[in-house]
């Protein structure tokens, strides 16, 4: 095994990821926890950082590349969101190193979009976005990133232009648990698949709906009542429609760029989407989203000369 | 006084009230309490009812005519739903009797959509809509009855020919507690109001986006951030995208009588809702909510010959 040239992070707001790379971007070793921005308050960052890295049989002096909530103003060292119109280098250049380490530890800003109508606000995403720079290098490009909080991300040219968040992951969430549509779901439906009917009829729907979904949400209560909908047609329904109104919502926010989009995600999720902007008869480009994050940190990590650093 | 012609309840989810009404229909006593669908499957519903009762000094043969919950499948008795398109005289036809009982007990029966593709299911509204059943007596109406489901509903000539449900008041409720939201509206909100030009200028911004509101839930968390809005605006801001969000999207369902709205609705909600359907360009006609309910358990007593009983 090569020595690691430096570790990645991705520090979200409830996990947290690290990596050992070498100087050509092989994963050398990972490791995954639930220590995210929240734990970490507490915990201590550096505590949890240094930790992981020991365990690892990391080097002391080994930098550490970092992009998510970690950079946020409740995280650990602030790093300003870089604002729109915003290029791989801007994004770069705003990384802030930790002060008082004993090793050289940068955390990646996110991109804020402050137009008075649409303001907007990423973190994680952006480096992603670095992973896959290549994909939007020329043109005008849409990409979709699902999860908790969806990013889709207009560029132009290579620069990120505009963006919008849906919250698509944590309605399901707090729907199927909090609201009334729990009686319809239960306590653990199964996830819907992509070939599913009733996941796709539900999906149609709500693209031909133009992402008004407040109209379909109550009928899938009704359905358990009138039509004896189970649990799991529940969840495939729900799913489907909260994707659906997404990508419908999304087309009507970038209309100038409609009939492609390039998807970022992994596993189940990312099969959905896929599914789904099928079914919206877009052309998609798919990039895998853990494959992406790791590429944006190594970039930066590139760009910092730590990936030609004699090992030690 | 004059004694009472019989006792009328509106038996929510998690709500009770109970009135003596006369033979003309007025009020001699009211009581509310939060012993709704869900306490009362516990503590029996005949105990809450007797004891109610019992407090008001009501005889042991008072009549009493119940709306709500109490006639679900998880409720009391149930009283099957009558399906559209539904008159007046279908739903009264329709009270199921309480088997079993020293005194006579009906309760009403809610209205079933079952049309494949667009289930709904409403219990209460039912009621209020008989209370104002002079308002749709002719013509093609809408008619908006704001609340945690909020429900539209289409009438021709009288007749109940359609209703979709919009879960605005639940969706408020779990964004502002549940969600990532939650850390911009804080703890305790103060309410919008009609005249706050963050709430209208929000609602505006939702109807012309033909309810699409999903695109419109992440600024407000951004707005936080890079805007400083504060927490009473935050709020503000999810009640009018949520609000302008049903109405956009209950105009695009209900095409065909769009220009006008009968507003059903009481409080501060029916005066939210009320500005909301101004700005919308719909003329408005409101009715009390309150009195319209207690008018339709009156005119469901009259039908079943109570109103000229003799007092006990």
């Amino acid at each position: 095994m090569s020595a690691p040239a430096f570790a990645a992070a991705d520090w979200g707001t409830s996990s947290f990821r690290i990596w050992l790379l070498d100087g050509i971007g092989t994963v050398l070793a990972e490791r995954r926890s639930d220590e995210g921005m929240v734990s970490a308050g507490t915990a201590g960052f550096a505590t949890i950082l240094d930790k992981h890295l020991g365990e690892m049989g990391a080097a002391g002096d080994l930098p550490v590349i970092i992009c998510g909530m970690a950079g946020a103003r409740q995280g650990w060292v602030e790093a300003p969101y870089v604002t729109l119109p915003a290029r791989l280098d801007d994004m770069i250049a705003g990384a802030v190193a930790v002060p008082g380490l004993a090793r050289d530890v940068r955390i990646l800003p996110g991109l804020a979009q402050r137009d008075a109508d649409a303001p907007d606000v990423m973190r994680g995403e952006e480096t992603q976005l670095a992973g896959i720079a290549p994909l939007f290098a020329s043109g005008h490009q849409l990409v979709c990133m699902p999860g908790t909080h969806s990013k889709w991300v207009e560029a132009r040219d290579g620069a990120v232009t505009g963006f919008r968040t849906w919250l698509t992951g944590e309605l399901f969430s707090i729907l199927s648990k909090q609201s009334i549509l729990r009686h319809s779901l239960g306590d653990a439906p199964a996830a819907a698949m992509p070939g599913d009917a009733v996941f796709r009829d539900a999906c149609s729907q709500a693209l031909a709906e133009g992402g008004d979904v407040g109209n379909g949400l109550f009928r899938i209560r009704a359905a358990t009542l009138l039509q004896n909908l189970k649990s799991d047609d529940a969840a495939a329904k729900l799913s489907g429609l909260l994707i659906g109104g997404e990508i419908a919502s999304a087309r009507r926010t970038f209309k100038a760029v409609d009939g492609k989009a390039i998807l970022v995600a992994s596993g189940g999720l990312g099969l959905l989407y896929r599914a789904a902007l099928d079914l919206a008869g877009l052309t998609v480009l798919s990039a895998d989203a853990d494959e992406a994050v790791r590429a944006g940190l190594f970039e930066a990590a590139r760009r910092l000369g730590w990936t030609t650093r004699s090992a030690t």
